[in-house]
């Protein structure tokens, strides 16, 4: 996994020409198939029920794609383009260390409480292809990876600003800040609990201080700091 | 949900006799279904495909429930009952307080662990049905809750018992651990990671520090520990 490279640009970068026909009506075609993973999930996800959903012939929808699996990947390219530009990218206008490592955190919480409502192909999708190896598998492994080897490197940074306590694991880190999203996810789309939002805002503060140099076990050291303003409470150590 | 009563008895008191032979087959046919949903999900359990497993009629299954969504029910009674023999009894053994929830989250972790190649009906279950309410949501939900409530009824005799900080908040707490074996699921058996137990041990415990009465918010008090043996701290809080 350290071997992934941070967030991959997977969406290729057709943004600077505009798009030809059929590059617009496979784009269509790749929005409306999100749109219905979402719903229906990723597995249900074929080229005759798109067909279906966008009055187009079979045949059109498989001259874009060529198979159902292609397909399948194509909506998880688009996934992780989107997921990348509401989550990652906006949190790289905030400074390095625990700031922009916060920012990535709110904004994964902000997309997951829509989700609530809509269903997350990375959730989803890992209970419909944990025992189907293959392309649309790896697609999507790759994708969920690729996101939380960008949140370990953003936890690295926040030993190196010394925000977090230099011994900080951040692939320890990571899975508790993924555990979170994966509950909130679970106890508000599943069990209807309302307070889950709370919860996981609160528990990611707790992770925080459990690594953070405030929260440092040497008590001879006059650490500093989870966040700017309590700096001065720190050095009570 | 705090209206919940503590881990139901879902599964029918039968022990007491020796199963009559239509209940003897009822069972098989149970035992049968839940190793069929482990594998394909509870959604795709159907009674043609009960039928072909068991070597039996469709009818001859139909005899024993009715429908489809019966059989659903009967599985998720099962997998709860089996879920209270593995997880929940054995914790009862231990010593209320901090023990006891410690060997809840053992077990459910074991039992997890287990379930990383087969599959867990609480997950899968929960993505299949999480836009589909009826009695198999229901009787899932149920079950999940019964379960959550356990933990936190758990974790309130461990504040009781001078463990844990007065102020711990129960729910929370019970949040952030079930968010721990949803992770442990995922990166596990989705991403095929290997440190994925020892990392969900490492954030119980510190989550179970973070709401221990040594890691009191009350910087004065010279303060030890986790474990039973610093009970005594508790009466400085």
């Amino acid at each position: 996994m350290s071997s992934q490279p941070p967030v991959r640009r997977l969406r290729s970068d057709s943004a600077a020409r505009p798009l030809q026909k059929g590059q617009q009506t496979k784009a269509a075609i790749v929005d409306a198939a999100l749109g219905l993973a979402t719903q229906i999930g990723l597995e249900g996800l074929s080229i005759g029920a798109l067909a279906e959903v966008m009055q187009m012939s079979k045949s059109g929808v498989f001259a874009h794609f060529g198979s159902r699996e292609e397909l399948q990947i194509s909506v998880v390219r688009e996934y992780h383009a989107r997921f990348e530009d509401e989550v990652f990218y906006p949190a790289m206008a905030f400074d390095r260390g625990l700031p922009r490592l916060r920012a990535m955190f709110d904004n994964w919480m902000k997309r997951t409480s829509v989700e609530i409502d809509s269903g997350c192909i990375y959730i989803s999708g890992a209970v419909q292809f944990e025992d189907r190896p293959g392309p649309v598998r790896d697609a999507l492994a790759g994708s969920v990876n690729t996101w939380l080897s960008a949140m370990r490197r953003a936890i690295e940074m926040a030993v190196a600003e010394g925000h977090l306590h230099p011994g900080t694991d951040a692939g320890q880190m990571a899975f508790e800040i993924h555990a979170l999203i994966l509950a909130l996810h679970y106890e508000a789309r599943f069990l209807g609990s309302p307070d889950s939002l709370q919860r996981a805002l609160t528990a990611f503060d707790g992770i925080v201080g459990r690594f953070s140099t405030a929260a440092t076990p040497v008590p001879e050291t006059p650490p500093p700091v989870r966040s700017r303003k309590t700096t001065r409470v720190a050095t009570q150590g």
